[in-house]
């Protein structure tokens, strides 16, 4: 039975990489680590078997004594601070909680379980400012990082190639477009509008929500068809290979207010939060999932109206109140 | 008078800044900092005013206090861990030496004194390995960093874009080629061969000298046209701009090595220490420096003989003992 280390455990894309093994009927030995404790009901998982130990990946002693204990044949490395708005507020913080631990991560992988493959998780906002003419972008594509978060996710993908090429480390990479799905946290753009509109809709008044610039066009993937692409990248990518993970469509914010508002057949007025306007940002971000389409055969399932569904479904569960 | 913040006040290039500023009757307040305490003799200072403080640049609180009771005109940021050997045995040392040093300086003068002028120091090891039809370097050139060290002086320069771009600081980048000089140390490669071919001439026995692979071509620049360049940009460069300082010329270390033993009128062997070979060293590397000298008009100064023979008559001064 293949044992896998996943960081960022309490994250929602954990939460679903879980569900994709459960539900594939994958038996794993499954160890999670944390800055946070899991909300998790083991019992609901018959496949894979579960533990947990709260630590922070800053602690360098901490994650040597992780990886020489558990000696892991996968490391899922979904922690980060992944904002970019907040990267810009705390750059240092960002920094570290993204380029710091996984370089912490690296250094133990390397002097006590070298044979570990990592999956080192990157960012579609290591390319930058793009011109229209590169859409959709492919993997050879120039990174011109325009904020902190971005460079932290570059400085991280350059020491993934160091420690393959320099110290023959077993790592494939990542650049992940943004995900949206079920369980996402409301700091997320989609997931915050969907939570917003839930409310209005509730209250069947014509509502007002906060939002930044809506024009700005993203390529969102289904969690869960992003955690099948993890899956096939641990298994069947190749070391030291970058992986465009991406619908390879590009929608505006506007667009899926849209289509929420027409889901629920309301009426909304939005109002702009300037605080959510992020200096030298990009307009439009889309990505080409050819290569991993063409190696791995990893293609994205979820239509984006499912995945809008299915957060809808989330949020009215949730005992929401917009204060 | 103009406030000067030199970090990495003991070191060698810090110490021929102080000299050049001195030998050009440039009146200046000069606060050193530093890990370690400096050697310095302030009466030979007439045109600059000298104090020191002992500080590690991990210490973010202690940054912060500098920046904020000095508030100095300009930062020439001087500390670094730039061996590149040494990166690849301690990775997260480096880094942090390096790149999160630097994010601290920055952070501190953000948000306690951002009308301070930076000057970034960077490496020719950026570039990584380049194919021999793109010598002499242009700054354009494609970043392929390919050691710990190098990877962390990309990140540097990452960041210093993003704090001009987005936070609208005043940060000059250089990529600094390899520099000699006297009063250099003998972890560097140049430094270390003569200060042994130093030890030889003087027992006048044919003597062994331990190196590693000799027939890389690096392109040298005496430290005191280093530090004119350093003058001349933290005075005259663009914010945000990248600058090449280098010779525009390569030589082996074998021809060095030659040139001594010519000099010296002697004979030797060498042994070649597989601990000296690095791991995907780049074979050549060359700069142009016509950027500068087209915009500012530096230009180096130093012949490589004047440099070699300064650097022998260093060493000649000194105790030595090759144990």
């Amino acid at each position: 039975m293949k044992k896998y280390l996943v960081t960022g455990f309490t994250g929602f894309v954990s939460r679903h990489f879980l569900e994709f093994l459960e539900s594939n009927c994958i038996n794993a030995i499954v160890k999670g680590i944390d800055v946070c404790t899991p909300d998790i009901n083991e019992s609901h998982f018959k496949y894979i078997k579960i533990s947990f130990e709260k630590m922070n990946l800053l602690n360098k002693e901490s994650v040597e004594n992780v990886i020489r204990e558990f000696q892991p044949d996968y490391i899922l490395h979904l922690a980060s601070y992944s904002s970019v708005a907040y990267s810009w507020k705390e750059p240092i913080f960002s920094f570290q909680n993204n380029t710091n631990i996984f370089l912490n991560l690296l250094e133990a992988v390397r002097n006590f379980y070298p044979s570990t493959r990592i999956l080192s998780i990157g960012s579609s906002e290591e390319y930058g400012n793009v011109e229209e003419k590169d859409l959709p972008l492919i993997e050879d594509h120039i990174l011109k990082p325009v904020s902190p978060y971005a460079v932290a996710r570059v400085s991280q993908e350059l020491l993934s190639k160091i420690y393959v090429n320099g110290y023959g480390l077993d790592i494939v990479i990542t650049r992940s477009f943004n995900h949206i799905g079920p369980y996402q946290k409301d700091i997320f753009v989609i997931s915050s509008m969907i939570k917003q509109l839930v409310e209005i809709n509730k209250n069947k008044s014509r509502g007002e929500i906060i939002a930044g610039d809506l024009r700005i066009v993203r390529d969102f993937t289904d969690v869960r068809d992003v955690v099948s692409a993890y899956y096939t990248l641990l298994n069947d990518g190749e070391s030291g290979d970058i992986y465009n993970v991406c619908s390879g469509k590009g929608i505006s914010l506007r667009e899926i207010i849209d289509k929420i508002c027409d889901y629920f057949d309301i009426d909304i007025d939005i109002k702009l939060d300037p605080n959510l306007i992020r200096p030298d940002d990009n307009r439009i971000i889309i990505g080409s999932n050819k290569k991993i389409y063409i190696k791995h055969g990893w293609k994205p399932e979820y239509s984006l109206e499912k995945s809008l569904k299915d957060m809808i479904n989330y949020w009215q569960s949730q005992n929401t109140s917009v204060a």
